[in-house]
């Protein structure tokens, strides 16, 4: 038996797109002597379509289009998911296309309904998984979330059923898992023992296909795999990349594994961003981004990211000093874009922020400086690279980390200005240790820029230590506040002082209004700002 | 059989202030004579908690805020949605409080998961609502949408069970229903029949208390009512503000309904707005509002609200004149200024806008104007309102309507700028409508500023009508394309000209990362944008 797993990149909603991009895999794989082709959840239509299911035409015309794919597989069967509709109500689904006509349908049965998941929104769970009868083989069909309700996985308290408990006693020869799991760090080693422990209960190989690719804000990172009950690992594909591969399950030697399989650490999350950005900037069909360089390690480590992902020709930086910035902050500016390659231009902010002041000085009058000034400076730099992104046609990239979205060190229509926020799911000492990372080779980001403390450079002699705690603290608050959602004594408890720790949960409460309002950010971590975190702007609990 | 109404309006998170507004009904009423006294659902922690949910010790916390409120409770029970937990899940639940303890709970049965609901990501459904047995009465506690499956409701096709069907085979002396039930034009109606409906099903009398309030983009109306399966409505309370009633069942005469019961059109988009204003302002902690005054029509209904929401000495207009505004935008808003009664303050842009200029002619070189010098002047507007908001303290308001934010007539980090959009989920002409409903007995808003056409003043001589099809046309093609999900052939059919049907549905698909971060807005129809609609911004779907 030859697996062939078609890891391909669809985009949500391009439904002749992907359909393309299905039936070139499967010629592909058909060629290279595939018996049996596997694709990923909701290929057809692209993971997640959120509302367009609620479009009239959206699931008829994805069930269009894959029938107008089914027409033209011949005996080699395409295993792919879409979506289809039966009764009024639309499932996620498997369909096994063969000889030109959809022989049958798999339904999923859990359906994820947490974290950036709403599958309950869209979708009936189906009561059993399917198993189909296939030139005597007994195949059982599995979509994602189906595979995730095993022994101590979270997912488990959520669903009444396993659908692998059925599975296990149904003799099977092969499982199939269509996936549409998206990447955050040490998830695909998570995956690895799901899959081998789904192989073991069922006594029989399981081959994973997950799809790849950004989306928004989630990045799917392929990494397909194949294991054997008693061999282990026979496959593993790239990791944030498209790949075809047949597998030879009857072959006594596992398949070589991608090189590219499953990175860990920074180098996940180096790939992780570089996919997520080239996906997001050129599915919205842009091919330059712009980004301003203060010289600081957040802008550097976009810019580099981005240089990767766009080419460093399709980047411009923009430095945008004012009378405060330091001269250091211009040289490591312009140090960093003679390092990548990238095109680079300054252009000062004074005499914008002075006319706005002089505007504003009538009703200022003579209140006292506070706030207000230092956020000036940040949205006259938003408005002008704005102006610059509208003029260029180029994706402006916002620079913001995790850790200072999190407390609002950040200005709403400031430094917040852009299309997409590639590293707001990184807590600042990782975007320290991604620069390094990025420094491993060569020197791609200025030293100094990595070296100097971090300063927001609104006012003279300005640093981030005047503000916030030293952040190795405040990433530990953080990732106790944010992400584990403790309450301010277990904080406490974990060892932090309790008035630091009430000042950062009320500013993380406080700024919630900024984080409604910002670019969508890729996701990285199991809890990121966004779509997957949902806390209402008035409110008023505090614990 | 005399019930106590506790139409309260709760803010979410805040345990001790909905306690404290719980008991105090719960006082009144007692005193008032009430033998049983019904709260909303969620009263306790306010509705919707949302991820506030999986927040450590919320749920918890919830719990004591409950039996600190119930040792508080005598002979008269207070029955009050809360959330609780049993063997680990977390359920919407009624509690019945009595004689200094919890009595009995019951749990919510139909969880939303559709629209702005998300129910099913937070809470287990029960198999069957809860019947209490209570001095000798037998009484059905339902919560909200327990009674919105039944007959011609789309609810009914999204669950497998019917609870109403179960309570009506059980010969209730009464069935009470704890809602919080967000408000939307013609939803006061759509719920008298549900319960009439119900009141008909079980044959016995059916108490309905739904939430009043604002909170984040949702607007509860109350309009509590009490309805007999014989005698129609017994008892109909306000909208749109908290009321206590005691309603005397026993009575042959019905209580009088509330002269504020269930306004209709205009009048409870006008007060639904006041509230949802009002409530977003005081509970995020504001006094006064300030927004930006175009002497357009949009500015001018949002301004009118603000002075009946916040009292007209809390708000501050800002007329932000150009070089290109016209005179009569200048007057006309000044005029409406001087006739609400509010603070009114002139910053000319043209300074800001000519620094800004100067500092990208570099760059600019000779390249031709565009939408960038247009966006320019916006974005200096919100850069020139939001330090005002920094420095004042006080919230700005942004006035884009539906119209615009659907076709992306608007600048992002421009007009876009500010903490709540008032009146996102009003078409153009509906907006009108509003103004002459505002206009009713004397003129609040300039009648200039009605009549003359709309434009947006960003180049000389411009009307909307460059760019747009009349209204009419664009909200007839934006209702049946964004609130009705029709496809381009659909609404071709409907009688609208192709190439503008076109043109639309592409300039609605491509700006949806404009909305992507806008700012809350008031939900005022059965698809606002927000939270309740879900389209990813790379998508490549076209129908």
């Amino acid at each position: 038996m030859k697996i062939g797993i078609a890891q391909i990149n669809p985009t949500v909603g391009d439904l002749s797109g992907n359909s393309a991009r299905l039936l070139e895999a499967y010629n592909e794989l058909v060629d290279a002597g595939a018996d049996l082709i596997l694709a990923p959840e909701l290929a057809t239509c692209g993971y997640p379509p959120r509302d367009l299911l609620f479009k009239s035409r959206f699931v008829r015309d994805t069930e269009d289009a894959l029938h107008a794919l089914a027409a033209k597989t011949g005996t080699i069967p395409l295993v792919t998911g879409t979506v289809i509709n039966q009764d009024g109500a639309s499932y996620n689904a498997a369909a096994w296309c063969e000889n030109g006509a959809i022989q049958t349908i798999g339904r999923k049965c859990l359906l994820p309904t947490y974290d950036v998941f709403d599958e309950t929104r869209y979708f009936k769970p189906a009561a059993a998984p399917c198993i189909h009868q296939w030139k005597g083989l007994k195949i059982g069909l599995t979509i994602c979330e189906d595979i995730w309700a095993q022994s101590d996985q979270p997912a488990k308290a959520r669903y009444p059923a396993d659908p692998l408990k059925e599975l296990a006693g149904a003799n099977l020869d092969y499982l199939l898992n269509l996936s549409a799991s998206p990447w955050q760090s040490g998830k695909a080693g998570q995956r690895e023992a799901l899959v081998r422990a789904a192989a073991e209960r069922c006594n029989c190989p399981v081959i994973y296909c997950n799809t790849v690719g950004g989306n928004d804000e989630l990045i799917f990172d392929g990494g397909s795999i194949v294991h054997h009950p008693q061999r282990g690992i026979l496959a593993g594909l790239a990791s944030f990349q498209p790949e075809n591969a047949v597998v030879d399950l009857s072959l006594a030697e596992a398949t070589p594994i991608s090189p590219y399989y499953n990175p860990v650490g920074m180098a996940a999350i180096h790939q992780a961003l570089v996919l997520g950005l080239r996906d997001y900037a050129c599915k919205c069909g842009f091919q330059r981004v712009l980004l301003g360089l203060s010289g600081g390690i957040d802008s550097a480590v976009v810019c580099a990211l981005a240089a990767e992902a766009m080419g460093p020709e399709n980047v411009i930086g923009i430095a945008l000093p004012s009378a405060i910035s330091s001269e250091h902050s211009r040289r490591d500016a312009a140090d960093l874009a003679q390092r990548l390659g990238i095109q680079f231009h300054e252009i000062p902010i004074s005499e914008t922020v002075a006319a706005a002041e002089h505007a504003l000085q009538p009703l200022f009058k003579d209140l006292p400086a506070d706030v207000t000034e230092e956020n000036l400076q940040a949205r006259a730099r938003g408005l002008l690279l704005m102006a610059l992104s509208n003029k260029y046609g180029a994706l402006l990239l916002t620079t913001g980390n995790k850790s200072e979205i999190a407390v609002g060190y950040c200005t709403l229509y400031g430094d917040m200005c852009g299309g997409l926020a590639v590293i707001s799911d990184l807590p600042k000492m990782k975007v320290y240790a991604l620069a390094r990372h990025l420094n491993a080779e060569h020197e791609m980001i200025p030293l100094n820029t990595i070296e100097k403390p971090p300063s927001a450079e609104l006012r003279p002699d300005q640093a981030d230590s005047d503000s916030l705690p030293p952040y190795p603290i405040l990433d530990g608050i953080l990732q106790l506040y944010v992400e584990e959602g403790r309450s301010r004594s277990e904080i406490t408890a974990a060892g932090y002082q309790s008035e630091i720790v009430d000042a950062i949960v009320r500013l993380v409460d406080l700024n919630e209004y900024k984080r409604k309002q910002a670019a969508p950010g890729l996701k990285t971590s199991p809890l990121a700002f966004g779509v997957g975190r949902r806390i209402p702007i008035v409110q008023k609990y505090v614990n």
